[in-house]
């Protein structure tokens, strides 16, 4: 028997951001594994196994799913978003390097998904047009220590900033903290992005300058995206279009 | 009349990755818009006018499609990858910025696609999968200093990098002095990779550890991603897996 093991990347919500690709991977499949609420946006029919698991299990997740594929099933793990970009992918490749050698010789894809930052800035015009990094805001898996330090160069060098996971229930005071660093290090008023839920019908997409930014704008579903120095505002009836030239024009 | 605009990301080459909402856009449109070789992706139909135009006009070329957008065309402006990363989209609302009062009020949308780090890191493993920035190497639009600053900055915060238009003919100078300033500031070996012309049939990878990097490894066809101190390979037979777990592992 011949497995397979698909990491596919669902897009940030919408169907008709789901790649030609990832379908095709997820019609052949035998079993889809992923969090609860991606793997629920998977139909079920004859011939398909879901299986759905919590959050921060991720490392038994993909030894499931490569468990399965090494037995000959056609698995597709599914991730939000690109399984590349903070997702399952990294978490997939963890489990290969720690795992029996037979693992490294499995037939294993990553098929590339619209990731949060992408949809959330089209909804608003193109903030991310110049130079840009993305940082994972939980500290689950990294010091505070860290995140700060990257914030603050992240500032210095002007990039443009993404930041995914800003805001959880548990730890919410890393937000108010990145707040506070970014109004010392930015020392302007660019504009901030709350995108949440993009390209479902919850959508809800705020654009505050940077001094007016508050914690509770963000939770886990939104994506925040701040401004670098050029970025700009073109104002106009209904939300202002918010776009970062391609030019320094110093 | 009721014109409208979208700014459409195609994807890095393949088919299967161009998402259902551009194809939608297309399978509408009365003209597209765009450089030559990405115009070249779209099959000709009746109803529907192409206008490819060289690189270096993008303002022109923005113009005139808000312009046929304006009298009540269905444009389509389309872009490799993603609209937002160093494509069209900014230079659309630069257009619109600068422009008659009257484009801020058309029908302008962002069909976002897959940016082409993205498809580079799938093909790779997840080289991205912790924290990371997006630097465009060109320096047609903005001083070599500004791409030093952020290139040590970017090492300091120890992000994985991923450059776009790493090198040209006519300035290939600019990507020696990228790999020497790295080099010089990340003080390891951390995996380069060259990926050419991914999703293509003439996508080409090589994986090399930064020290024996070279600049003729890269072209304006190739995506260059660079990894942080703790990106991992995978050996194994034929290509190794390259990926960035998600914790520090300190």
């Amino acid at each position: 028997m011949s497995g397979s093991l698909v990491i596919a990347g669902l897009g940030p919500g919408a169907e008709h951001l789901v790649t030609p690709e990832v379908q095709a991977a997820l019609d052949l499949a035998t079993d889809v594994v992923g969090y609860i609420p991606y793997v629920a946006r998977i139909p079920t029919r004859a011939g398909l196994t879901l299986h759905a698991s919590d959050n921060r299990v991720e490392i038994d997740r993909s030894r499931h799913a490569l468990e399965m594929a090494a037995n000959g099933a056609r698995v597709v793990v599914v991730s939000s978003g690109d399984p590349g970009v903070f997702a399952m992918a990294a978490a997939v490749f963890e489990a290969v390097e720690a795992g029996p050698a037979l693992w490294r010789d499995l037939d294993i894809r990553v098929a590339p998904g619209i990731t949060a930052m992408l949809a959330a800035a089209a909804a608003v015009g193109a903030p991310l047009g110049h130079d840009f990094c993305a940082i994972n805001l939980s500290d689950n898996l990294k010091p505070w220590a860290v995140i700060e330090k990257r914030l603050r160069l992240a500032a210095e060098a002007d990039f443009a900033m993404a930041f995914y996971n800003p805001r959880s229930k548990s730890r919410p005071e890393g937000f108010v903290k990145t707040l506070d660093i970014l109004n010392d290090a930015c020392g302007d008023s660019r504009p901030v992005i709350f995108a949440r839920a993009v390209s479902t019908p919850e959508q809800h997409i705020r654009v505050v300058p940077l001094p007016q930014a508050r914690p509770e704008m963000a939770d886990m579903r939104t994506m925040v995206i701040v401004g670098s120095s050029t970025t700009r505002l073109i104002e106009r009836d209904g939300a202002p279009i918010v776009y970062t030239p391609r030019s320094l024009g110093a």
